[in-house]
């Protein structure tokens, strides 16, 4: 297994948006990439606002592109916010360096996609998505 | 109703991946967008080329942004090519003039959003759209 | 196999400059992308254009994002030319429609990258790029 | 000499990927760029993020056309981060001002290229460099 299958990004936004109204979030937004960055997902909320696909979108874009989850990637912009802006920069203003960017693997740890999920305060975004990655039978780093 | 809700973008994409299979359709990418332009819902099956959420989208984003159809749109690119490469211009390139980009308007005749569908012949894209409108309670203008 | 390797990627640029040396063609450029369209591997022989990254990488990188290689899009690009156009718009103008671009399979048909070649003529590139393909041991899809 | 090589471009990269394996690096990801900022060569290890050509080259390419190494650069950046910011308007976003980007100078001390290495911590990148320019017969500035 090399890439994530439709049938597990649907899983994945399917659960995401089921753990996200069981923690009362607001609405969510979320979407799936595969491991080369390009959307396999995505579904939006009613109630969210219309530009989120392209936040969501974002975070999980970072994940991809550089090999790291949210959290490693806000670490880095807090110590390093000049680096931050010029990966920013080569990588066309694409990436949203928060958590609720989430790494997704499969059981021998290798990438096989991404999870972005925004809407809520990024790190309730997160613990929803890797809810959802979980509830799929995958591993998440976020 | 002003606004395609999460619901029905989510039958419209399962409806016409149904349709494609029973078609026999190469794999489908199908997307909804809200009557602004922004992305509800997407899916691609697997075995679709990585670059098909673009293309998707563009189908639609055109019907959205013109008020027209794919057929429409294609009519016109072929009648006055440089007035759609002008339209792209306006639209930063984000417009694919041909059908499988769908107006979706609800019982009163608004328009409340669009479908594009990539994947196999532009007309087949189309007709797997409709069908999946259809099945939504909507109508299509293709 | 899912992805193609630096190893099998080296290979294949080795033996296309082989076969153009072998060919007496002008200098070439070979890049190698992975089955998302990054770039993997890529070399300039000493005497070719500085530009020749872009117009190599444009030629494999339509051929990941559609699906086809450089023949198929030619075809289209001359039966439908603001079709080509308009593509060109969603994926920023990285898309060079004619053979060179070639698509990479593995045993079982799975796409696993993309080559891009150029220097001399365009049936030329493609020639000597499917000899270093086939020299890794892949099937390609000029 | 005005112009790095084919050939020593290809030992650059051999040679800084065994020294970043001598070091027990994470996969490296290396480019040479020649004097124009123009891409001669590249190869991506496996298991590197898939985004690393562009951070690659964005480290060697600001060598180019500021004239100066990823150390000095980032000591600009520290110093005054709205200059290092603006610099990015003027070259389009496409400079990474850290350590492993390093200019690359013949036996009199011209200019004849960068290169670009990441993967690892920054300074271990910029020492993997070094030894593989060294091994090449030139001269580097980190």
């Amino acid at each position: 297994m090399a890439e994530i299958s439709h049938r597990k990004a649907r899983t994945i936004i399917a659960k995401t948006l089921a753990k996200g109204r069981e923690m009362e979030l607001k609405p969510l937004s979320v979407v799936v990439l595969d491991s080369g960055g390009h959307v396999k997902a995505f579904e939006r909320e009613d109630g969210a606002a219309p530009g989120r696909f392209d936040i969501a979108r974002a975070k999980a874009y970072g994940a991809i592109m550089l090999g790291m989850g949210g959290q490693a990637q806000m670490a880095r912009a807090e110590a390093q916010a000049y680096f931050m802006n010029a990966v920013n920069g080569v990588y066309d203003g694409k990436v949203i360096p928060v958590p609720g960017g989430i790494l997704v693997q499969d059981k021998r740890g290798n990438t096989i996609g991404a999870v972005g999920v925004t809407g809520d305060t990024s790190d309730n975004d997160a613990e929803a998505g890797m809810a959802g990655i979980e509830a799929a039978g995958l591993a998440g780093q976020p």
